[in-house]
């Protein structure tokens, strides 16, 4: 029995950390005693030794004891000292070791830290978000909205449980969608999600064998996200040229994978602003039907290129059933309805929408409705003309403004469409440093290292959140800072 | 190699299978390609030799090789004999043996056929569904629905990316409206979910060890859904009482798990109708702490007893923070908001609020703007005090006409609320035959078995679904068949 055994502690919080100091004691208690480390009936030293062992104040520690206490993993009277009780609380505490990997392991990750920094600085006042992936909401179509809800609040007479692949209304607004796209589907072949998050969700944790290789551009959004990661499937980031993925790279390391999907976003792709040629689709296309290579197409930007002859989706020239296509409302209208699609083969689509109910049962039917009101009112498609001019605007302000300021220190693409722009610095510029100044300034900036496979020297910048007074003004700022 | 081995068909198609024949065939070669059965290059017998070995029609052969091509999966010349050219695609179709257990295995357990043709007979027309777990779509609250969107159609000017934990204002509303039900916790121990099921989704895939042991009332509808039993953890079904759960049953099998949780209903339990007395309640909780049992407590029947002094729910007597309260729009308002929340402790809130993070970016916004409109205006309540008025009035007919046609054969409960009666007849029913027989005459049940560890000779009627007059002519029906 290690009843009586004396507890040493060889560890200090940090008081840099954005956790409190109180949370990380309890935390590192959790563990030990998670572990095994510290086994029930294990006696902590007094309060007062704790303070001097961690370098903290009472006050916290009897924060962090209170904790402790109330969870049930300590016990004791004050004075007497402090006993292990138990581990079963463990269980239900955030650090606990038994957690699943694929929720555990996500939040472990290095970049993860700067992508929930940035996440929580969107939240701050005043700030310049110049690398949002989010439209700017003075583009809300208010108007439109007004009506739709208006429409609606007199015909929606009951919302019941909806039909596991999605209410057939959007089902069916979405297939006469996707034809004028060139995709010419049946509804069978469409379900409907909570955002194309959550369609890679459940493709991540249906479809894909742990250890699977899921090749994509290099840099990509995925990088930023943990969910394939954390599902233990394996990213290997492909690069790109001017017409978009190397496919052919792809080749010699196909060989290693035993089981391997591609995701793509060919259609102004985030974060770079790429959109793949006509030709290399086609080329992509007999790539993959010849390696057996199934591809999730990410379209979340496919209906955003401003000019007349857009890019026509890889799942329009599909014969094969390779392609599994996402669609979604997020970027394009608003990212609060949480609505997504999936286009794929019938049995693909059974399977996940089976995952689908096992998860929540179906996405919001009012959500449902409402985006079935815009698209079949054709309000959606006219909104979606406006948008794209103001887009296109900001775009071209964009391009002007970093000719203007940033034409001898940086290279950049020309987007034809979507949201983003890439911009490279010829220099090695220590982007962690740049990061921090332009924050003081009030300019939040998304590095390109969260995106990428390797470090590089980029940033995402995003004309879609800001207007063109803003962007070129802080645009400027940035230069000033980079200046000094 | 193997390229030249003939194929063997040792298997036909079950012609009663809700399944389509061709569809089964497809199924199986995936099966036999997937499990290395069928190698590469193994040739299958002519299209007329499978309709032999198969005893189906030439059609039916045609359809299910232009599908398996279609995946590419076979090829081959028409006549020439076809060929096993790729198992690759085997990842991507429904019976891949690689699927993760926790998706596969929920659709392969028996009970859940039965609950999937509920399912489905649920939609079809002028059905009776004398056992559904909804609320009747004629109770609907239309007006406050219209005057709820023809606010909100004005007052929304964007629908942004929300916070991860859920908008505050909902989780405001939602904070007041559980202190009037004794629940007194801030907006840091709220998290909104796509209703409670996504809850425990969340629960049982972050939260629960694999093999952990879940204690439950038996029956419990937790027994219909196959996502717990997915996750691989135990249910461990408990008897009980008038006044519920038998708690002091779970003690000698506690012993015996490692690690153990407790899901309770104890208010208008789901199937029982039975509410456990306050009394119970609270050695209910004393039991749990001594244990270390941590409790999830589903509310989604909380708010609809029909008397004043209505049962407290556990959380309001949780001074230890063992409970985790579910609570849900689902069944007193309407299902398809896909609005639920869980009430806990600030770090499992946190880590559940993750999680939801990684699978859907958060509930609807406008599902969430709707529901705390509701609440925040004074509707919500007023229309719970109509609806328990409504629902009062139908459990007095159910119980009228139970007495009236059933009391010879059958025992029931009389519940204070929610739903459900569960009646049970003296002697031993065909039940199977029962629900056939009740479905040729149009009246849909949901036998006991589905909600249970073991056979019974029960049914769960809901008076939430059908009115006075449907419930009565429907068990005047039913009383007919069982006579003949």
């Amino acid at each position: 029995m290690k009843r009586s055994r004396p507890i040493q502690i060889d560890w200090q919080p940090d008081k840099k950390s954005q956790l409190p100091v109180y949370r990380q004691i309890v935390q590192y208690v959790c563990d030990k005693v998670a572990n095994g480390e510290w086994a029930i009936g294990s006696r902590l030293p007094s309060q007062r030794a704790l303070a001097e062992s961690f370098a903290v104040n009472r006050s916290t520690i009897s924060t962090a004891i209170d904790e402790l206490t109330s969870y049930g993993i300590i016990s004791g009277e004050h004075g007497a000292g402090t006993q292990i009780v138990s581990n079963t609380w463990s269980l239900m505490l955030p650090t606990s070791l038994s957690w699943k990997k694929y929720i555990s392991s996500g939040y472990l990750q290095e970049n993860n830290k700067r992508m929930q920094q940035i996440n929580r600085l969107e939240f701050a006042p005043d700030i310049i978000r110049l690398g949002t992936g989010e439209l700017d909401p003075r583009l809300f179509p208010q108007q439109m909205w007004a009506k739709t809800l208006q429409k609606l609040s007199t015909e929606i007479t009951s919302l019941g449980y909806a039909e596991p692949l999605g209410i057939p209304e959007l089902r069916q607004a979405i297939a006469r969608h996707m034809k004028k796209l060139g995709v010419d589907v049946s509804t069978k072949n469409i379900l409907i999600t909570s955002g194309a998050l959550q369609a890679l969700q459940l493709i991540a944790s249906c479809m894909l064998e742990e250890g699977s290789t899921v090749f994509t551009e290099a840099p990509t959004y995925l990088k930023s996200l943990q969910m394939f990661q954390s599902a233990g499937l394996n990213l290997n980031g492909i690069p790109m040229d001017h017409d978009g993925l190397k496919y052919w790279e792809i080749e010699k390391q196909l060989k290693k994978s035993d089981s391997a999907i591609l995701y793509t976003i060919p259609t102004n792709q985030n974060p770079t602003g790429i959109t793949m040629s006509n030709l290399r689709r086609q080329e992509l296309m007999d790539f993959c039907i010849k390696n057996r290579l199934p591809i999730i197409e990410d379209g979340a930007y496919q209906e955003l290129c401003f000019d007349d002859e857009a890019a026509i989706p890889l799942k329009a020239i599909d014969d094969n059933g390779m392609v599994m296509y996402l669609g979604s409302a997020s970027k394009s209208l608003a990212p609060g309805l949480r609505i997504g699609w999936v286009i794929a083969s019938e049995p693909v689509i059974q399977r996940l929408g089976d995952a689908k109910m096992q998860m929540d049962y179906g996405a919001s039917s009012l959500s449902q409705l409402v985006f079935a009101e815009f698209l079949n009112s054709g309000m959606y498609e006219k909104y979606l003309t406006e948008l794209k001019v103001e887009l296109k605007k900001r775009r071209d302000n964009a391009l002007v403004t970093l000719d203007k300021y940033f034409k001898d220190i940086a290279t950049w693409n020309v987007p034809v469409g979507g949201f983003y722009i890439w911009l490279t610095f010829n220099d090695e510029v220590e982007i962690d440093g740049l990061f921090e100044k332009a924050i003081d300034q009030g300019i939040l900036l998304n590095p390109g290292d969260v995106y990428d496979f390797k470090h590089n020297r980029s940033l995402r910048l995003s004309f879609a959140y800001v207007d063109c007074g803003e962007f070129t003004s802080a645009m400027m700022m940035l230069n000033e800072i980079l200046k000094s």
